[in-house]
């Protein structure tokens, strides 16, 4: 099995070297790239192509993980001369998945999406679509993590990106209910009765999320103009604006942080200050 | 230890029927009370007082068990002849519960709530703060499940505020959520895969609670106004505003519902023909 990598950030050196360990021979192009990445590329043992038309020409499975703002663009370069199938595993939204692997020629390919963070390394769950999303997970025989959830392209990227609306509503929900609860002193026996109908571990990943929403309200923000624009073709989504719009105040509250808080009486202690 | 109801609805007939059986002395004040009322009052062992005013006067602990809307008059009317302690466990804001307490004159007060459903039984948690939160809890040892958590009237009603206006927006997300999802035809992969970072009940509780927000729009948009007034004090309540409208266009879409709908898919299908 041969598997073709086009970009070489955190998913593809994750997965490659997980691949590499399992058996599978591994290529990325080098062409472009920062030394930094070369120089990640060399240290484990990956064929090393010049250009990706030669990559798209040699890989069974072709991989692009490269950044939301150029996933469209390199499935149009190189969209003639893929071989094998093409799997989309990159950020964005289902609209462009489906715009991206239009340009693949063969017609096969597949809608992926990790779900959670591929820090978890290859046995991380992700969850892919589209005519050849079955030939993809071919790879869970090589330790990978992956569910077919259909045989639409789009359908993985729209299952992610609900996911994570979702989250990030929840967030905002959260972060609206425990600043008052923290103003009127009743913030840990709000968490508390709040944890009798939720989980178990309601109470950390309460305080976590909070702090996250605070060090990343800025991407949030940008990322939620982004979902909103795909569910508004189906309902109005007055939750997900209000979560935008949430987000976008806290980050004019907040501005960068430097590092991420340690505790949510620091962040709501920097509002109660600004406000 | 002699413990007296102000009205006699569910939490009071539930409560008192618990706390008869293990050795408790119950009275209510009968004057004004429908038949059905008195009949379930004389069905079991109550001292049946003429007036509230006797009642007032003749038990240790008080507890008001009226409708929302007559909280503050009963607490206004008997306020000068409250002997013992007097407890007020109406589903009312900390505001009105303050109010409500001002009135009674021997400052012996306690600000109780339900958590979750009195169909529970004597066992339902309940919490409790205040001057005589101490004194309320005291019935714990009647097989009572009181949870004091501060000393200043107002907390407790702020809590349980707190936690059922984000159990409503929670609701109103996973709808939004979940809408869309099944309009694209992978609902059940969107709960799935939330599920993952969310508790084991997730799948069950979701459904539950999208049923649940279509059967009680109604008053669940009504009971956010109340919600939104206290916290727009402290902060702009994006995400509780955003549930109201979306409670609000539900009902509007859906109207009253005859009964229950047994799926999500009953209620999304109504909504498709509406829009």
């Amino acid at each position: 099995m041969k598997v073709g990598f086009i970009g070489f950030g955190e998913v593809a050196s994750t997965l490659s070297a997980g691949l590499l360990e399992n058996g599978v021979e591994i290529s990325v192009c080098i062409e472009g790239r920062s030394s930094k990445t070369q120089k990640r590329a060399s240290e484990i043992d990956l064929n090393l192509c010049l250009t990706n038309r030669e990559l798209a020409e040699n890989s069974d499975i072709l991989i692009s993980t490269v950044t939301p703002k150029t996933a469209v663009k390199v499935a149009q370069d190189i969209g003639e001369h893929v071989n094998g199938v093409y799997v989309d595993i990159n950020n964005i939204s289902p609209k462009t998945t489906k715009k991206a692997l239009s340009f693949i020629k063969n017609g096969k390919i597949a809608d992926a999406s990790i779900i959670g963070t591929v820090r978890k390394g290859l046995n991380v769950p992700i969850i892919v679509s589209g005519p050849c999303a079955n030939k993809f997970a071919e790879l869970n025989k090589y330790g990978m993590n992956i569910n077919v959830i259909g045989d639409e392209e789009g359908q993985a990227s729209a299952v992610k990106m609900l996911r994570s609306s979702f989250t990030k509503g929840l967030s905002a929900l959260l972060f609206e209910t425990l600043y008052p609860a923290y103003e009127m002193g009743i913030d840990k026996e709000v968490i508390k009765y709040i944890s009798e109908t939720e989980c178990e571990g309601f109470n950390d990943s309460a305080i976590s999320r909070i702090i996250s929403s605070a060090f990343h309200a800025k991407r949030r923000h940008e990322e939620m103009a982004e979902v909103i624009k795909v569910l508004s073709e189906i309902e109005n989504p007055r939750m997900s604006k209000a979560a935008q719009d949430f987000y976008k105040k806290l980050y004019e509250d907040l501005g960068d942080l430097e590092r991420r808080p340690g505790s949510y009486a620091e962040i709501f202690e920097l509002i109660k200050k600004k406000n």
